[in-house]
């Protein structure tokens, strides 16, 4: 696709959960002919971090489908983030603000003004990703004109069922996709097949019958993947001690989990 | 990865939604070195059928990334299923129970008994599939020795998301997948975000509010893809009507939505 005479493009790609090898050809094709990556940089950036980390894996990617020094990135420092906030909505709108507004000069400076840049997303940009907010929230702006291309990723919901060989259904079942934070909130009846994301703190060992079934996931697609599952009675206390321990090693992690009712 | 002497391996790979580029790189891999793939053919099969078209899409995706001439494709004739039982999970057990059997015998007569064999399956095989319990009834069973390996696709979730360019849930908010029959089971509270499959009477014209926003997609990157958004109100009849239309043209459908509350 081109862009109509001064307007930027951007292209919002997913790359999979982790494995370099889980990207789709589409998102290989929409990388050519990319301008700028322009990657979201935490301000606590330290050595071993989730950033320094997942820049790398980028790193390898573009390395691999563009060729090493056929392409650019163009680091955003991220704003702070307060992280207990009394307003938790509220504060990750502010934050959001104050990254499209970033961006939005990112992409004025580093784009010529018919440019085509891109944000590669992990896992998929339509899941638990902030990325197509801030884009949507630069085009209302309408300060730098711009369209939006999104190439879908796979999902770290596909990458935990498919390492641990299973459905997330059984035949004909819901499945509810949720946060750590919203678990506690699941009505009694909908809560047959649940995957979790973004749970630090193990909330499955407060919310789960001894009896459920967790299939857990950590790093997926990596080298340092972990997989544990079996009843929350028996591996429970277990996922939350290889969490914090590989947590603790890495610096980062990321994890999801399958919870079912028997 | 290779099998150990007399166990064969059966591949169960998606291979994304539709478009031959929503292919992962490892799901090309795993296609490598493939003895046959076994391709499920409904026992009704005409001219212009699901069928057909989807045998095409995966011939197309063999020819492009093995090479025309360099692929074995198996049929298994589906044993027929009733269309309305009295009791739905029972008929399905007792079709799926059926269909093992027939692909267990394919892979015996198919396969060196340290064989590789593969299943192409449409979006995830985790989501919505019944491959992965076939397979799982198979190794049960114990009469063939077989290891199960598994590559996660693009779900249609995602294709959908990504067609319309837009975020399957708001900030924090859960989602829930479910299907057309069990759409008026939702339980209020939790209908905030629903994402639909196989929702053949466009249900969500009696579950849904007129403010409702719904966000629908048909053939998900394929040439005939159509994509309509709006309030229920607005654009329900339309979509029923362009699905039915769509259907007779083709011969066949395949569509997903997602159902928001304002």
């Amino acid at each position: 696709m081109t862009s109509p005479a001064g307007v930027r493009t951007l292209r919002v790609i997913g790359i999979g959960p982790g494995d370099p090898r889980q990207i789709t050809i589409e998102a290989v094709d929409a990388m050519t002919g990319v301008d700028a990556f322009f990657v979201l940089e935490k301000s606590s950036r330290g050595k071993g971090s989730t950033t320094d980390t997942l820049i790398g894996v980028r790193e390898q990617i573009c390395d691999r489908h563009l060729g090493a020094g056929n392409y650019r990135f163009v680091e955003v420092v991220d704003p702070p983030r307060r992280s207990d906030p009394d307003d938790y909505d509220a504060e990750v709108r502010r934050w959001h603000d104050e990254r499209a507004t970033r961006i939005e000069d990112a992409l004025r400076a580093e784009l010529a003004d018919d440019g085509v840049g891109a944000i590669l997303v992990w896992g998929d940009p339509g899941l638990y990703d902030s990325t197509l907010r801030i884009a949507d929230a630069i085009v209302e702006r309408g300060r730098v004109p711009l369209q939006i291309e999104v190439v879908a990723g796979v999902t770290s919901a596909s990458a935990l069922t498919a390492a641990h060989r299973i459905l997330a259904n059984r035949i004909g079942e819901p499945i509810l996709v949720t946060t750590g934070r919203r678990l506690a909130d699941t009505p009694p009846g909908i809560d047959t097949n649940q995957i979790v994301m973004l749970d630090a703190d193990c909330t499955f060992r407060h919310t789960a019958a001894h009896d459920d079934h967790i299939w857990w996931g950590a790093y997926l697609g990596t080298p340092h993947e972990i997989l544990i599952s079996g009843t929350v009675g028996d591996v429970g206390d277990r996922i939350a001690e290889e969490r914090a321990q590989a947590r603790a090693e890495h610096g980062w992690i990321m994890d999801i989990y399958l919870l079912r009712k028997p």
